[in-house]
């Protein structure tokens, strides 16, 4: 059999093996995985944006056909060992939840809020039982998502050496984590962590973090992370080429990978423009408000894998001769990250990644049917999406938002408004309502319709009969 | 036995009579009921606030524990026959939806979107098939939620018969409902059409509406109804008093009904106070946020009847020796009027008179299995729960929202912040984003985990055997 297929071209060949390997490998053995899928501030109002944008106002993403749906809530902490709650989260504590199980402070990367304990993480866990693990983002790789699952320090912007004794942005200081310094006794930044941390997948951005060298050493952390057995890869066609079963560090931008689609001409969310009479008072004068645009494929992506390549290789890999199953964590970034910066095409590209993964993760589940899927997000965000005109116009006054918004002009012909108002600042806040979590088949009856984020944990460290 | 009731207090009494009348119908009838919650804006954001603020960051409302879960996508289109998508909808196009299954365009009153043509409400399907009816808001009857499920006009403002010819706010033309006039063919305005609706139970504000004289007759709305067989009750004493077996018309303020709780002293949002030097830079001077503020009871709510009260009342008058069923709405309407106001306080309160007449709806259930209890909302809010100081303070600039925040203390002692910056008008936007939906047991098998939300209808429908 493998002698006829000798005769179709390679990337075919390997695509048939794969699915021979797979369907053997679903009749023979009882491993169980999971897929945990993270939508970056992925909530229901980023999820319409895209529905509305992707497949219209009377579609369905894939997400909105997973059986299962529940909502999850989010949890986070003061820094104190008896901290108060804090309503709004971010990516850091809301990963460690998922990751660990525990509530703890922002900003603290799997270790607990005030004692500054490490968490032990699902990917530990899973590792210790003989387990394979991989995470996949489009953050960087040391970014607070993925690095709550497989390291452990008190503030995530210790994401290389350097940013470890005293972290400033414009001369101003943000932090430090001199007390995780392999100096005073710490296992070393994020990405130190990372390289020494066993997993057998570990795709996306941040290569800057794996340029400087080790504390106390003399090569490079990327240089450790071969050293630890990680075969590296820095391009799209690197990746799609892996060999099944090598351990892989698969790094294809500096930092955070560009988005796959971006306003016209690279357009974001404006500002209104009010005339100078309205200026003096708001039932005066008039507004402009900001032109319609679409959306258009982000050039700056060209080259960089999808997240759904990067999950495909990741679950190659991670399946191909394992017995005893795996646990894999896939973040699409910067649904978030494109919010914090008012770039609604930005975020609506990423949530068709994270669909896309979804799929990918469905058919893998299908022939493997011993595979939980869950997609969820950590938090909520900014982004709301608001009339295109006021509701109100027939007042005839200038009636508009005072933060930025977009006006988005969909497929099917209609505008969508997009309003970004949390803050003035350079990046809009994270908002604290519970999220949604959906869930395949075999979610059922292990997924309650509504519960702690930190309950998460639990649901998938039984699957996994850790 | 009823002898020995009569050695009881009064209320004591009703209160056992009632419940010996429920268990006899549970055991002698198979009446299907619906009973649909619209909580108006009520979607995650506003859910979170008030469950932060009721039951603590760690706590759960009645509705996280519902057993069926779901989210509704909300459809609405512009008022012509083939009308492309819009993506943000108001209260008469979502309510049309709920009682009607069709999308229309906003501001209709379950009249289809361009022709104008009337669409069949569940009320009049249920009383068609002899079923008993009944409305219940903590809005005035007439607004656009109840108004949908018993009243057929082309603009929801057209709420009383002075308001049909010309509506005009401020000397601006809002509008009109000539062609629904009855000189020209029609049933005339909102109220007229509920005062011969036919309706078993209709309990809420709104009695300024009723005062006007009918079209071209001589006595006023009010009284029409009376002739049409109403019991008219006016205050909570008259509505708890009401004899089983009535057809009750409750008005119990002249408009919207009072909402039980707001801010400290009455205060809302507010905008932040940026000092003279930051008006000049967003990176110099400073802000002053709104001080932390507690809520407290509203003293205009004493006396009015809460929606549970309202609620128990109805399903008593719907219940009571009716063997075939009933349909019966509840909205809880101010989640939304309080957040267009920027009124946290105010929304919070009303969702947690929304989930006491949820108990309500699940203790009849409980007595009646027959019984389908559905939650919804009927389009998402401009509220967003924010950081009560940025998260990105260690940057020491003043970073604030450009819109009205309020810093809510809680029970639990720590302080929420709210964000309302959809527009700098009078009244808040609504947004677009899919709300969430809850079902008791007999919603199970129903209910998809993701449906439009004009697919309520033919459930509702299908349950009660229409």
């Amino acid at each position: 059999m493998f002698q006829y297929l000798l005769f179709f071209t390679e990337p075919t060949m390997r695509r048939l093996a794969t699915a021979v390997t797979l369907a053997l490998a679903s009749t023979t053995t009882t491993a169980a995985n999971v897929i945990l899928i993270v939508g970056d501030g992925m909530d229901d109002q980023q999820v319409t944006i895209a529905r509305d944008y992707l497949k219209g106002a009377n579609g369905q993403l894939l997400l909105d056909q997973m059986p299962v749906r529940s909502a999850v809530q989010i949890l986070t902490v003061e820094d104190n060992t008896e901290g108060k709650p804090v309503y709004v989260a971010d990516s850091a504590n809301t990963a460690t939840s998922l990751a660990t199980g525990a509530v703890t402070s922002r900003g603290r990367i799997a270790t607990s809020a005030g004692d500054d304990r490490d968490l032990p993480t699902i990917v530990e866990l899973a590792r210790a039982a003989g387990l394979r693990t991989g995470i996949v983002s489009s953050a960087s790789v040391t970014d607070a998502t993925p690095a709550s699952f497989a390291a452990h320090i008190s503030y995530r912007m210790c994401e290389n050496p350097e940013l470890m004794a005293d972290i400033t942005y414009s001369g101003i200081h943000l932090g430090h984590c001199q007390q995780d310094m392999k100096a005073n006794g710490g296992a070393g930044s994020i990405s130190e962590q990372l390289a020494v941390s066993g997993l057998d997948v570990l795709l996306g951005g941040g290569a800057k973090h794996f340029q400087p060298t080790v504390e106390g050493g003399t090569e490079s952390v990327l240089r450790s992370a071969q050293l630890a057995g990680f075969s590296v890869v820095r391009s799209r066609d690197e990746l799609l080429a892996a060999e099944p079963g090598e351990r892989l560090l698969g790094l294809f931008a500096p930092g955070t990978l560009p988005v796959r689609m971006r306003g016209e001409d690279g357009r974001e969310a404006e500002a209104p423009r009010p005339s100078l009479l309205n200026r003096l008072h708001q039932y005066l004068g008039s507004v402009e408000l900001p032109e319609p645009m679409r959306c258009e494929p982000n050039p700056e992506a060209a080259g960089i894998p999808s997240l759904k390549e990067m999950t495909d290789t990741a679950l190659q890999q991670l399946s191909h001769n394992n017995e005893r199953g795996f646990f894999l964590m896939v973040e699409s970034a910067s649904i978030d990250k494109q919010s914090h910066e008012r770039k609604p095409c930005g975020s609506i590209g990423e949530l068709e990644q994270l669909d896309e993964v979804l799929a990918s993760a469905l058919d893998f589940a299908a022939q493997h049917p011993d595979t939980l899927v869950l997609v969820t997000a950590d938090h909520s965000q900014a982004a709301q999406l608001i009339p295109q005109r006021s509701m109100f116009e027939a007042y005839t006054v200038p009636i508009y938002t005072p933060g930025k918004m977009a006006r988005i002009i969909t497929p099917e012909g209609s505008i969508m408004g997009v309003n970004y108002a949390t803050n003035d600042f350079g990046y809009e806040e994270h908002t604290g309502a519970n999220v949604p979590l959906y869930g395949n088949a075999a979610a059922e009856g292990r997924v309650k319709t509504f519960q702690r984020q930190s309950e998460l944990f639990g649901i998938m460290r039984e699957f996994l009969g850790l």
